[in-house]
């Protein structure tokens, strides 16, 4: 029997070659591979099973996490899979858990802050997982200002220890993950206090639990910090607290690569460069810019697939309603989402690229693109995972309302989503710091100083502020030129008149904080300039398959279009376009969304999800969403007995009059 | 001792009678007190307590409402509760129960479409909870489109019976709050067939389930449909599925006051004119843009509070950071939300007495208003709810981590609130009946008719098409006059522009489609500039108390130039402002914000939400925010123990290498 599949005719429809898509989302034909072998392994397995997730009560859940992370380190060793292997195993896993943190902070922290000395001792023991490790750096009352924590370490001369100290409430750590319950040791941060005075923030490391019976250690207060959004998604995680009373641990406990503190308790900075920090955070940006990607694919699969199933409105003589993904209003707001998927998914390769680069230049000592690469870092982490998280729930509205039930997948998918806005840096902290770098560029321009990366565009900002967009006819913002030039003079003119607003203050400082709310509308400018040029970028590759390519193009000018009429009071009011050419552009985007429109199922089946990664009844590979639907809700916990639970003590005495005949 | 306050000094800095702002939100003095005591009361009760609601599995939740429900209908009883007094201890019980459809759906529904001699069978029953209703209306594959329903009631002359029938499983009715475990009859819309003929879909009483055992009656499928996003939140309704095998039910339970189906099985329609259900229509939508005022100013409630208590940087001298209020980039986001708040609850006010008048109208057979007072009702209800929606998410945004926490509150509103977008009329589908009007109004002007109520300023198109914004300094902005011509000549220009693209097209119903998305656009501005004028009809209104005018004042020109900063494309592009305009406006807002800003506190306590209502750690009144999130913290299940559940076999196995001696 042929296999079921509802979207087989929008999958004929396609007028490009999909496994050749496949290859280019997943950046290489060896990603691709690694990729779709893990996924599989992973679907396959019933301990991976997520489709329970949002049924289960917190302990269920939590323990359901241990459960999953034992498996998977025992497949991994089993299965003997490579590290690359291995990362993309547990991204499919798709549940977080503390091993997350293990391995991609604790372990981290210590090799990039550690003395070899220290390297050697702790780093076995974590990789073998002898001991497992947290990153405790946020506190109760103490998130972005990392210069602001309380937590401290004094040190100790006559024991040549540390004593590590909670000396308020609001020092308390908050929101670690995997601090809750699980992990035995942590690196902490804390202020370094010694010889009088207080060196600020470093990091040390503390054992917080036994490694005997878990137990937490004398003067250690350690637990859970509660439920957080949604049902399943992070309450698989033990984000915990922890408090200090007068913890000693040795001095070689502090990490020491940056600075000592010597047996007499002075302290010393060594000759390594501080600035090599901004190497990992640009790595860490680049995962999160690339998981961005991944989960509006994910969200936006669910979205376009539902919209070819459901019908609505439309029926002719009887006939079938109309599918809504026909609808101009529902292409309106997937498509745009759908080309952006594709517009982060190239911008967080391109940041690898820039981090080899940056780590090529640290290394030597160049730290002459440093500023620029870390605004661009920030920028991206920012808005691309704003724009995912708002994305996710509009994906969500677009499934009316069956997405609302968990099993569409978009309910769990947006609260695990979310805190990306939040953790490894604030997004509109981040825009902030874009906004700084914006501003110290373009009051450096007269003294010649030219930008360098993504902001070179500003040393033509003499052109950029009196070009004339030379849209005549809509089919002219199909041109790479165009689109750029008008998001680059946009950025510019936006930026320049923050930077005359500064200027009118009697502080820079006052005016920063009077007209942030305008800098923060330049910075995202600047960065939606740099996904839109790295998408054109992209096109300028090599890049092979049937349509491949021309699927790319219909995207980056969705993309960009879609940006330009969304934000159509920057580009108008700066005078970049004239009313007339944002008329032509929206004009223009119609017409693009007919070309997407048959392709469109072909373009998220080219993310190459499995049915457990999008754990979505609404996005299921063969579109049969009905007969899941109404499988899925037999499994719903009250359908466990014909007769709820409470019927005797709180129906029944209602139908039956009780309470009145009882009470009046 | 005194009380704890820590928003003492922010209170203290009020310019205005917090009290008498409190009568002015409430609507009335006795308004004020009908609420006041409802939300005491429940909030004084321990069976009403929610603190523990994200923590509980879907059973342990589903009991807990089943309890509430119980509790709430005996002390109704028991304190002799009017109706208008017992409708507000509902909402303060504040989780969705069976009960909300029983009294808002099923009831209603018998009573507008019921004959004299049906009501005086069903009513007495169902006010006595004698029998519990749900209206069971959406099918798995069938919601906005009601004319596109399945189910199919066929009438059997033999036995003067109609048998419904679930003919698909795309028919199965889905989504009916308290269908799932708990009502006993449903109003079920089906598709009546009788003489061979179809005639559309009509609403049947239908028996669902045994009133001595509860089990459903013969031919009967039911149950519940599983969970839904978030945790607490919706999972505390039993939304249900149905399905009918050949269920046979009398004639008479055929609700007949519009149309009949005569003992031969003839079909008739009454002479009542179907127009009346459309002041039902109204009546609900302004319930629900009331309610979004409710949740909004929730929402910001909270949000406000703990923006005056979280500090972040700006630490001199080692003194305590800035409070991050005090931030504009926290200021530009949260007081536009402070006085969307204000300007849903005005205009929910007017709609009431937009309801009253159509009524009125309606009795007299006078119909000459009900196009736009159906376009007004739907356009409201449609951007109150989207707004407030996407207002909730930013407002936990705006708490940084902790508002990811359920202890914050806003989890749990934004999963229970969303689905108002939805309900009722999805709120595209809403836009685009807007759309509609608006389109039919402006191509009737050519023949002289004149629009009426809210549409009226269509009338002055000419003018509007032409006018020019007088702003010359940001202080203009400030002027009522000048506020409302600005968003009239918008709102005529983009509507008139869509009619002039639409007038392009072959057929108006093809340009309808195609430029869907403009269309809704102009909806919305439409929509808006109600929401605007009603807050300054308001504002011409006698405000007693000292200060409180001055401060209304202030959110009425927040909310509308924070309106005309987000959608300067549309004021610019259309030329109704020049981009110098548009930027004095944002001067202007700068300055109001910092008008609004001593007086946030007091703004939000004026709504007078208990800390029960607000169910917020982050939001609480005496602002001891950090206690309460470490004394909620050890609430926490994973709590229970010190060392975790599975930590014998999931975690002590890695720490010790089982895996890799037993398998490697």
């Amino acid at each position: 029997m042929e296999p079921l599949d509802y979207h087989a005719e929008e999958r004929s429809k396609a007028s490009f070659d999909v496994e050749e898509m496949k290859i280019v989302w997943a950046g290489s034909r060896h990603a691709f591979e690694i990729s779709d072998r893990a996924a599989r392994l992973v679907a396959s397995d019933p301990v991976f099973r997520k489709d329970n997730r949002t049924m289960l009560s917190r302990k269920e859940l939590f323990k359901d996490t241990l459960r999953k992370t034992a498996h998977a380190v025992k497949r991994t060793i089993e299965l003997n899979l490579s590290e690359e292997e291995t990362h993309t195993l547990w991204f499919y896993v798709d549940q977080p858990a503390y091993a997350n943190l293990h391995w991609g902070m604790f372990i981290p922290a210590i090799e990039g802050q550690g003395t070899e000395e220290q390297k050697q001792k702790w780093l076995p023991m974590a990789h073998n997982m002898q001991i497992i490790g947290c990153y405790a750096q946020t506190e109760l009352g103490h998130g972005s200002n990392v210069q602001g924590l309380e937590t401290t370490a004094t040190f100790d001369p006559q024991t040549d220890e540390f004593v590590i100290h909670s000396p308020t409430l609001t020092s308390s750590k908050w929101w670690p993950g995997g601090l809750g319950k699980v992990s035995t040791h942590a690196v902490v941060y804390a202020r370094l206090r010694t010889d009088g005075q207080d060196y600020g923030v470093h990091g040390f490391i503390v054992q917080l639990r036994s490694l005997d019976d878990h137990s937490p250690l004398p003067g250690i207060t350690v637990g859970d910090i509660g439920m957080k959004f949604g049902s399943g998604a992070y309450n698989s995680m033990d984000n915990g607290l922890l408090r200090f009373d007068h913890v000693r641990i040795p001095r070689n406990q502090m990490l020491m690569r940056l600075s000592q503190v010597t047996r007499e308790g002075k302290y010393v900075q060594s000759d390594v460069p501080r600035q090599l920090v901004y190497g990992t955070m640009v790595y860490v940006r680049q995962i999160i810019v690339s998981e961005a990607s991944c989960a509006l694919s994910r969200a936006v699969c669910i979205a376009t697939r539902y919209s070819a199933v459901r019908r609505q409105f439309g029926s002719e003589n009887g006939g079938p309603e109309t599918q809504v993904i026909n609808y101009k209003t529902q292409q309106s707001r997937l498509f745009p989402l759908l080309a952006s998927a594709y517009a982060f998914r190239f911008v967080g390769e391109w940041m690898k690229w820039l981090y080899t680069d940056v780590s090529k230049r640290l290394q030597a000592n160049d730290f002459s693109t440093l500023p620029e690469v870390h605004a661009c870092a920030a920028g991206l982490k920012s808005i691309t995972t704003s724009a995912t998280a708002d994305a996710i729930e509009e994906c969500r509205k677009l499934c009316g309302g069956h997405g609302y039930l968990s099993c569409s997948g978009l309910p769990e998918l947006f609260a695990v989503y979310i805190p990306n806005c939040t953790y490894e840096g604030d997004n509109i902290v981040m825009l902030l710091q874009v906004a700084r770098f914006l501003m110290k560029t373009i009051s450096r321009l007269v003294s010649g100083k030219m930008p360098v990366g993504t902001a070179a565009y500003l040393g033509r900002v003499e052109h950029l502020m009196q070009c004339h967009c030379e849209v005549q006819r809509a089919e002219d913002w199909l041109k790479h030129s165009i689109i750029l030039e008008a998001f680059e003079a946009r950025s510019a003119r936006m930026s320049v008149a923050c930077a005359e607003s500064l200027s009118r203050f009697s502080t820079p400082e006052e005016g920063f904080g009077e007209i942030s709310a305008d800098l923060v509308e330049a910075a995202v400018a600047h960065c939606q300039l740099i996904i839109v040029s790295k998408f054109i970028e992209k096109l300028q590759q090599d890049i092979p398959g049937k349509g491949v390519k021309t699927q790319l193009e219909n995207l980056c000018n969705v993309y960009a279009l879609s940006l330009l009429h969304k934000h159509l009071g920057d580009f108008v009011s700066t005078g970049c376009i004239t009313p007339k050419q944002g008329a032509l552009a929206n004009e223009q985007l119609r017409s693009l969304y007919s070309q997407v429109r048959p392709n469109a199922i072909a373009l998220v089946d080219a993310f190459n999800h499995t049915d457990h990664y999008l754990g979505s009844v609404l996005g299921c590979y063969d579109g049969n969403v009905y007969q899941k639907l109404y499988e899925e809700a037999w499994k719903s916990p009250l359908n466990d007995t014909v007769v709820p639970d409470g019927y005797d003590e709180y129906i029944r005495p209602l139908l039956k009059q009780h309470f009145r005949t009882a009470r009046l």
